[in-house]
């Protein structure tokens, strides 16, 4: 009953008030409890929210998840034209590095541990930490190709490969900052003779 | 009491094949529990030993998880002479990939998941994962400059960061798997032009 008056007195702003907490809820509680012990009720709880509220915008817990962390990074879906290669691709491998310790590492690794058992929530991963990306990769290339910067020929996917896979190396494996000169060693000792030979 | 019987009798031979019964445990536990949850009395139990016959080998679950990955792979410790930089390479991606198939891949993300949080266990990975394999990289690049097939200057222990880097993201994140096409991708669209420019 009280869900349903709120409902009703809830204006735009308040509504998005409510959503942002109720993101920011399930952002903390992956990082503190993981996701396979995250439950609605406790994001309910959290948010004080109902959980009525939270099953109108998300229908389950995977749709939450990944709402979360579109909203709070790991996501590269825009890179805006530097005028070079090289400046495109600094821009890039610092938003990236930036997103991926801005979801915490620990989160991200927690939710690919419970991923690998359960294949719903590692196609959510995969086309949030992948295939999203990839339009505004071939903007990239494409861009950098009007220029002639790129070898022809060139699999210009690679480089949603390997960037996030040494960023994950970098930062969650080893435990190593991405600060700057980690930034241009990967600009320029791993992306750059990738795409120019 | 009966421990220490049984550890009179027990023969180099049968104290290998115990060893090995609770390594083989350790992993099955990891896998089936993730190392948060395993316990050293689940082992014993597993593996039919005595907590007394673990703790006599290794001090900590941490030892033993080690040595468990250790025993099972996710090591390329030796890398032979196969004549050529792209042959050498290839034999390093094969191994790399087998390997990481080979520990599972939810065994290692639920590893890094605790790790997040670990610092001990942390280190243990980042050791296990990137440090013990960097004199294998070392020889193989050395062999390489003494056929004249590397750039000077290269940063050879960029193999080390991509190659492991660019296989979680493959099988751990996308969930594809590590094929000899995909080898044939690592190897020459990745790792030659990183180190012949």
């Amino acid at each position: 009953m009280s869900t349903f008056v709120a409902r009703k007195k809830t204006s735009p702003k308040r509504g998005k008030a409510r959503t942002e907490a109720i993101l920011d809820a399930a952002i903390e509680l992956l990082a503190e409890v993981g996701y396979d012990r995250m439950s609605m009720d406790m994001v309910a709880l959290r948010a004080k929210a109902s959980k009525a509220t939270i099953y109108r915008h998300w229908p389950d817990k995977t749709a939450l998840v990944l709402a979360a962390l579109r909203r709070r990074g790991g996501m590269v879906s825009d890179l805006p034209d530097t005028g070079s290669l090289r400046g495109d691709l600094e821009l890039y491998a610092r938003e990236s590095a930036a997103a991926a310790a801005g979801v915490a590492g620990s989160l991200v690794v927690g939710l690919l541990a419970v991923a690998s058992h359960d294949p719903e929530l590692a196609a959510v991963l995969a086309q949030q930490f992948h295939y999203e990306q990839l339009p505004a990769i071939t903007a990239l290339v494409d861009r950098a190709r009007g220029r002639g910067e790129v070898s022809p020929g060139v699999d210009h996917l690679l480089i949603s490969e390997v960037l996030p896979g040494t960023l994950i190396m970098h930062l969650l494996v080893l435990g190593l900052p991405a600060d700057e000169p980690f930034i241009h060693h990967l600009v320029d000792d791993v992306l750059m003779p990738l795409l120019i030979r």
